[in-house]
Formats: structure tokens, C-alpha cells, sequence
């Protein structure tokens, strides 16, 4: 089975007030304004190499409207409209969006919108091309260089982790699974990494949080201090993850909707016939919460 | 163009002695052998999962006999040998080789031996597989979690660079470019991670060095204090890369191999449409020597 | 003033059972046995020159038996006498110890004991004394350097706090003032480090913790990988303290015994005439706890 | 013996240009100014708590005008005075100086001036007094917070270091012995830190460098990118001394002047009776420069 996505490629938060927002996004988390248009604000960490990978919407609700894998190849555009076609998973068709080329618009037994996407004005990212410097010096707040993944709620999430895997072919490289061995959460990978979308239980068509990348231990300290000092609420965290193995915190953003920044130095290799890595169903406190080893209670309770 | 190759998947390198070379590739950089046969031993980092990814060999020479790529399919095995036949590129086919199944070889422009490969035993690495913890506390020396890319040298870089592009189909993410916009030195890419492999100017079919992953800059600066205990010779480091912006430290086995810990930690995102980062030729040594911003001596000249 | 006190010296703890206590000490925190006599054994961080800096005592109960201060000479050991029957303070003089020269032992309003002394046995640390490498290559766990500081609690804080200062001269590097601005938590130097001990409202003669030196936030996580790794349970972190502004992370010996490994790397430097950092009595929460900004609730009530 | 020295209070250093040395003291060390008078500018990190660490005069020349240790008490200065009287050591008495009391300025055999004081304004640190956070958001550059030690050189060491130690009473924390057991360099120090000044061989009188703190390893490299993009001329690391265990980059200033930022994570803990750390005369090489294991050979030759 060949790869052929390429990653989660963008994901759409709707907030309460976009001012408000950009203060969050912008000068605690860092990410960069690449683009607005009315209610939407649309962002990209500074090693992004496409338009954006965020686009923040003013909304009378919170949550995610919807999660963008882009596609390895225009072809798997392509492949993926048949093979939706062939499973008889109804799916839009959206010509465009902005500065975007055509996507296909599917919604997964949970509720949750999910687009695949190829075409993406390509504007590299704000170091120069050449000859450039490992790191900008001008970032602001925590300065994440990238989106990482999203993680969203089930409510049955055996049938919403089965349809990532048959409709979008994702694989898992981790699995929390139940007496009768059916995945009850699933950390669900295309692009080389331990998760590009995960599953947990939970209610359905709900956000639990998207993840923005830093380098190491140390840069999580150092977002945990810049959260703190920001007085940006912080959910659970600095910690590590027993599941995908990362360093963590977890923080809100001004309205709720829950953020994470993900170290990943400890990212694990994966190749195409990865085994993935299995949790016992008593073991999830501790797969997600490694150092407490036990559900932090508004993990499976806060998500919007 | 589909994700064909998955990763570097072994490297053969020659020393002169077995037992010395063990002493320093287990007890120094703390790979674990998976086995032994005659003059040969399999070796492998914590984390990987499949049965070996360095064969070290009894040799009266030094450098590297073969590097081998692991494709993501058994069918892109079969695509290469066609692409191989249609390009008129010479290969052998081998059956099987040590726990590794049947293999294509061919050779580059610059005489180093190449191959490919899909099936090999998959063994999962040191940790359990169900409710596994981080990573295993009995490692030894540097602990290093696995095989990371390799650095060859050849007379006619460019030649070679091409090769790798066009018949391998490896992407380029970083270029230095001469005054007519030809590569004379490229890292090259399938897995999304800045080089399973790289080619630098210098005599051809040489080896300069495999490099082994290490997750943040602190622990690059814990290899360096183990290499520095253990009387290793140190070539280069503790230092960062400017092209992959890797942080890095260049050893000597005890024959004269150079090895390398790299830090992972700040490997960028690559998408299949990524555009190449250049480098001037004036500034390869910035671009190999962040800090120095010259071209250490040794980096040329010292290889096997 | 002079500095008359070098450093938080030993502290004696109670535990259930030594066997056990010393799987968890030596085993887990990496501590050093030192020598061992009856129901009682001696310990030390690899790095610490002298015969012991912890004392582990079976007993019935569990806490802190004494804490004793080393003074910066003999001399000081003799101005302490005059200033105890000067400040008419009750003391006793011990004429020996395990290893130690003598000792004068008084107790706090709190109900702890303290030790003065100078002369304890020097016998360097695990490594060599001539061209020694940074740290030694076979430690156990996670290898602490050695003691940093120990916090007790007492019923009437401002009390407890003005005898260390007043009779000790002990002076204060933070503080948390009431209303009246009366110090109700205090943390205490005489080395120039953040502290060498503290106290917190709470029940007499019950001690909080005892905390051993790390030196980095990635060597924070690493610590609370092995406590989980081991199963050791974690009160609280990884983390920062406002106060101090520490990395932590708490946890508990087999008994219920308060630890903490505490990140030197930020200590601030510290001059005679240091005016203390205050903190009203409403933010005592963000000073621990500055991720939480509140009081983490085992904090006040967990003691032995 | 009592400590009479609190710490290495404040460097001179002759620039030739002051608004150049100051675009590199301020955008790439990250000092702040806390005044200027003339050819003259006071600098400070932002977590000292006294008007100034650093003095940049405008000179024709470089190198270190005087170093000046901060002394316990105002009683120290007073034995100082009576010490230097009593062996017959030369010694002014300067009433005054910007923001500064009394002092008493000696000079060293190897031609340094040195001055003793107890009397400088008290500022504060760049935080709050009250609540404060752990470190303020908006530093310039490396953002050190704080001058750690400077290092000199001497034709006869041993004759300096001796009076080092005899005159001002430092002690020696690391020695590199001669043949005949004479140490030919020496870190000394009052403050329980490795070194407030150390001394190696070298011409009379010369300035080798001075040193900012940094908190970590990764601290290290991040200060190393930050030369390295600001093209600031890096003279030796990223690297380890094994002498005093500190991690640490060497660099320059505009002039030539060398810069270093000095890891105090791995700093250890002094006593009074510390025995000196020691390094036989063929082993300096390995003492200073860890990794390479042998000198560098600009370490011994660029002084200025």
C-alpha cells in the first residue's frame, strides 16, 4: 500500500472573536498571519512551506469545522474520489478555497469534517532559500515552527478508527484496545511520524486538540514558562505521553479550544509494515498520562 | 512520483578486526547485536524493528562495501528492476541474503554499491510490544535508537547526485550549487526526513561516514563526554549543520570509519513538492560548519 | 555577616523497611550506600566529597529525624555554641557521629531537629582525583550529584522562619508574606543557592520533602521517566517552581517519603546583601506551582 | 579560613570603539546598559542585582583594564586593606567610582589589576520584586543573565596563583600540576562556584576571556546559533572543558576580545575543604578541551 498522503495539511478552529484569538495564536504560540479575509484568519508556523496550516473562524461555537490531509500526488486526488466512489462514502467536491486548488469533502461516522487536498500555493518559509540560517531569530512567544497533528473525539470510536484506515488508508502505529481487541483510540499515521490524527473516546463531531511541533524537553519547559507568564491557561503538562512517546502540554485557547505543544525528539521511525504498538484498555491513563499513569479527568471530559 | 523508498535500511561498512569493532559499535554507541556469522555481525539500534541495519564485516580494507534501501512495497521492488532495465542500468538480483529476502544491486557512477530491498525479518525493537514504556534502561554507552543516513563521496558529484535522482528517484532537500547551478553536493531523500543519504566532491566509492540518530542537542553533547571516557577519536563536534540543520558529532571507529550522532531533534517537515534548499559553492563549508563557517580539513580529506 | 554555614549537610529520614528503602534509593534516585550499621544505612551523591549526606533509619514511623547544617569551619561550630547559650536556646553537644566529628543538636519552635557540624569524613567523590572525567559512566538510575535542600513544615510559619534566621542566620531568598507582611513560607540560604532548606504552613515536625540536584530540564524528564519506568509515584511534575524557579518533579519513597530531583541549572546567584524575592500570600500557589497557578492540594496535606 | 569574597564582581574591558562593542554586548550577548559616561558604558545581565557586571571603555588598545571581586562584608574590605598592608602589598584606596563606594586596587605579579569593594548601588534584576516570573520575555541575543568568571594569563603562573591565593585568599578548585607538583594553572574561587578567576600561562598581563552564564547544554547551542547568525567570530566550541565541567563557547568580540558562555548547570558544589581537582601538565589539553583531548592551538596564543 503505497503512501499517499503526505500529512495532516491544515485544520480549520472556529473562536468566539477573532482578535482574541490572533493575541493567542499569534504572540503566545507564535504561528505567523498569512492571510485574512472577513471572519477568517489563516496561519502557518515559520517553517511551513505552504499557504497555512490554520485557519481560525469567528463563530458562535468552538471546535474544529473541519481537518485537511493533503495527498502525496495530484493523482491520489484522484484515487481517493474513486475509492470513496467505489466504498460509497459520499464526498464533496470543492473547486477551490483560498489560495487551495481542488479537495474532496468526506465526513467520518463521528461527524467530523475531513478534506483531502493536493494543491497549495507553495511560499516556502520565512527563512531565506539560500544559504539560510537553522532558525529565524525574530519569532514571537513559543515560536513553533509546524502544525503536528489533531486529535478528535468518538463516540463510537472503533467505526470512526476503522473508517481512517479503510476509506483514507491510514495506519495505526498505536492502538488502545478493549477486552474483545477492537481499538477503543487509535494514533493514526501516513506521513512518517507517530501520528498525523488521532481517535479517543468521546462525544461525537468534537475537538479534543490540535499540536503544534517543538524541538525538545527543554523547548516544552520553555512553551510552559511562556504559557505561564502569558497566563494562558494550561491543561496538563509539561509531561510525556506513554502513547507516541512525546513530551507535552496541553494549554487552551482563550475560549477553550484545547492546544498542545508536542516535542518531537522522540518521534520513532515507521515503515509501512509497522506493527503497531498495542495499550491495554486499564493501560490508557498510562499510555496518555506516562508519569501519572492514570486519566487526567478532563482529558476525556473538556473538548468543544 | 509516489514514496517508493521507505528508508535507508542497512549499511555494510569493512573494519579489521570483528571484536575490536564490536567493543566500540556496541559498548560506545550501543547498538545491539542480532547476530553473527563467520567474519560478520548484524547489528541494530534499540528502536529499530526489523532484524539488522549495519553489518559490519572482517575486511583488509576499510570504508563501505554496500548501502541498501528499503523500498515500501514488495511491487516497488519489482517497479525498480523495470525501471532499472529501461534505464539500462546493470544490477544483480540476489535471492536472500541473512534474514533479508531477495535484493536488486547496482553500483553509482562513483562505484558504491547499492541495493534495494523489501523483505526482511521483522523482529520489533527491545521493548515490549503491548504497554511499552519510553525507551529500555539498560542501554550501553550512547544508546543510540537507530540508523539515521549516510555520506559518500564521488569525482563527479553531480553524476552521481543525478543517478541517485533519477534512477533511485531520491529527492534532493538541500543543494550546494556550483557557478552553473549544478549539484555538487546533495542530501537526498524518500523518507520525509532531510537525507537517508548524502554526496559530497571527494574520490569515488569512498565512504565518509553513517550517521546514527540521537534526540536532542544535550544528548549530542552526552555522546561526545561517552566518546571523549572512552578515548574515541573525535573528528568534528559538538556542532550543528548548517544544511539539515542537524546538530551533530563526527567519530572515528577504531580503524578509521567515521561515525556520526545526529540530532533529530530539528529535522524539518518535507513534502513531496519541497524545493531544494541551496547552498553556494562559497558557502559549503558554512553549510556543513555552521559554527566554523569554513570547511574543516578533515572533512574532505578523511575518508575510507 | 559572614557565611558560617557551607551547606545543607545530611538529613536522617525514617523508613519502614531499609531493604526496600534502599531499592528505592539506590536503585531508583542512584544514591550511593556509604556504609551501613544496624537499622541504618549511609548514602551519598556520586559527586559529593564527604562520607554521607543522607541517613536512611528503620523505624515505626516515617519524616525527617534531624537535618544538620556543615559549617564553613570549626571555628563556626564554636560560635554557634556561643550563640545558642547566648540566645539562651536549648542545645546538646554530640561528641561523634558515624564518620562525623562533633555535632550540637537544637530544635525548632516547629519541633525539628537541627545539627551543626563541621568535621565528617572526606573522601572524595566516585571519580578519580587526577585528570578526572565530568561524571562517571556506571551510575544507577538517575545518578544524582547529590543533596540540595529539604523543606519541613510548621504551625506557626513566621515562628519557625525568624528562629532559622535569628538563631541559625540563615538568610531568606524568597518569601511568602501575609497581609501583615510577616513571612508565612520562607526559603533559606546560607550556600549561595536558592536554598538549603524551607519551611511551609503545616503540622509541626513533619517534613515535606528532601531534593537532589539535576541538571537540566531534559535531565528533569528523564528523572520522571525512570520514577515512572520503576513505578515510583509521582506527586507533582515534571515542573517549574515560581519560587526558586526550580525545574521539579516530586515523588514519593516506598513509604510515602516526599523526593524531589530539582533542576540546578537555574539557580540565581546569590550576594550578602540579597534583598528576598516576596510573594503575596494569594499567589503562594503560582510560586510552587507555576504551571498550575494554585496550590496543588497533596502539597499542604502530604507529610510525614 | 572564611569567605571574605561574595564574587567576581564587575570586568573593565578596552574596546576600540564603543558603539561597536556595544551592538555586540547588547544585540548579541543580550547585556543591558544600565549607564554610560563618556568613552565609557556599565553593562549587566538582566539577573544581576547590582548597577553593573561589565565596563566597555573606549581605548587604543584591548584586553582587560582591571577585574574587581565583590567582598562579603564592608568588614572584608577592612581586612583586605589590613592583609595587603601586613604583606607588604602595594594597594590604592579609589574612594569612588559610577555607582560604586570604596575600594582597594593591587595589582597582581603577572600585572592585573585587581580590586577589591564592597559598596555598589542595588538595583534589582530586570523582574519584579513581587510575584515575579522566572525570566523576562523580551531579551536581545544570547540574553545572559550573568557575568561568571574571567580568566587571565601570567608568564610565571605559579607566582600569580600563589598570590591569588595568598594575598586575596581564593582557593583553588582545579590545579594543572608541573612535574614538580607546581600548578601551572589554576581555577580559584570564593563564591561556591568552580571558578570566579582562573589563571593559565601565557604573557603578563593579558586578558584570555570572560565569561556570561547560560543555563544548559542546549542553552550552549543556542547561543552558538546566535553567533553563528550574527556572524559573530566563534573562536572554539560548542564543547566541554573537563576543568570545571562546564559546557562552553568560545568567541569574540568586534576587537577581538574573547567572549565565552559558560554552562553553569554542571557547575559542583564547593566546601571549604575542598581538595583541588587535578591535571597533570600533559593532560591540559584534555583538561580544557574535553573533546579534542589535546590544546587548541588559539587558546594559548590569542590573548589580548
Amino acid at each position: 500500500m503505497p503512501y499517499r498522503l503526505s500529512r495532516l495539511g491544515y485544520i480549520e478552529v472556529r473562536v468566539l472573536d477573532l482578535d482574541d484569538a490572533l493575541q493567542h495564536y499569534v504572540n503566545v504560540l507564535g504561528l505567523i498571519v498569512t492571510g485574512r479575509e472577513g471572519r477568517r484568519a489563516y496561519l502557518k508556523g515559520w517553517d511551513e512551506k505552504h499557504a497555512y496550516s490554520l485557519i481560525l473562524t469567528e463563530s458562535d461555537t468552538l471546535g474544529m469545522e473541519r481537518m485537511a490531509f493533503r495527498t502525496v500526488s495530484p493523482e491520489d486526488l484522484e484515487y481517493y474520489k474513486d475509492r470513496l466512489k467505489k466504498l460509497n462514502v459520499p464526498f464533496a467536491t470543492i473547486e477551490s478555497d483560498y489560495k487551495r486548488g481542488e479537495a474532496i469533502r468526506a465526513e467520518t461516522p463521528s461527524g467530523h469534517t475531513v478534506e483531502l487536498y493536493y494543491t497549495m500555493e507553495y511560499t516556502g518559509n520565512v527563512l531565506p532559500d539560500v544559504n539560510p540560517p537553522p532558525w529565524p531569530m525574530d519569532l514571537k512567544g513559543i515560536g513553533v515552527p509546524r502544525l503536528d497533528h489533531c486529535l478528535v473525539t468518538a463516540a463510537d470510536p472503533t467505526k470512526t478508527i476503522r473508517w481512517f484506515e479503510n476509506v483514507l488508508e491510514l495506519r495505526p502505529s498505536e492502538y488502545v484496545l478493549n477486552g474483545s481487541g477492537d481499538p477503543i483510540a487509535a494514533w493514526l499515521w501516513q506521513r512518517p511520524a507517530p501520528h498525523d490524527v488521532a481517535v479517543v473516546p468521546g462525544p461525537d463531531a468534537k475537538f479534543h486538540h490540535c499540536a503544534f511541533a517543538v524541538e525538545t524537553p527543554e523547548q516544552v519547559f520553555r512553551a510552559c514558562d511562556i504559557l505561564a507568564m502569558t497566563k494562558t491557561k494550561i491543561d496538563y503538562g509539561p509531561s510525556r505521553h506513554g502513547i507516541t512517546r512525546g513530551t507535552t502540554v496541553y494549554f487552551f485557547d482563550p475560549f477553550g479550544n484545547r492546544n498542545e505543544t508536542f516535542g518531537v525528539h522522540s518521534a520513532y521511525q515507521l515503515d509501512p509494515d509497522h506493527k503497531p504498538i498495542c495499550w491495554t484498555e486499564d493501560a490508557l491513563g498510562q499510555g496518555v498520562f506516562y508519569y501519572e499513569r492514570e486519566i487526567i479527568e478532563s482529558f476525556l471530559s473538556v473538548v468543544t
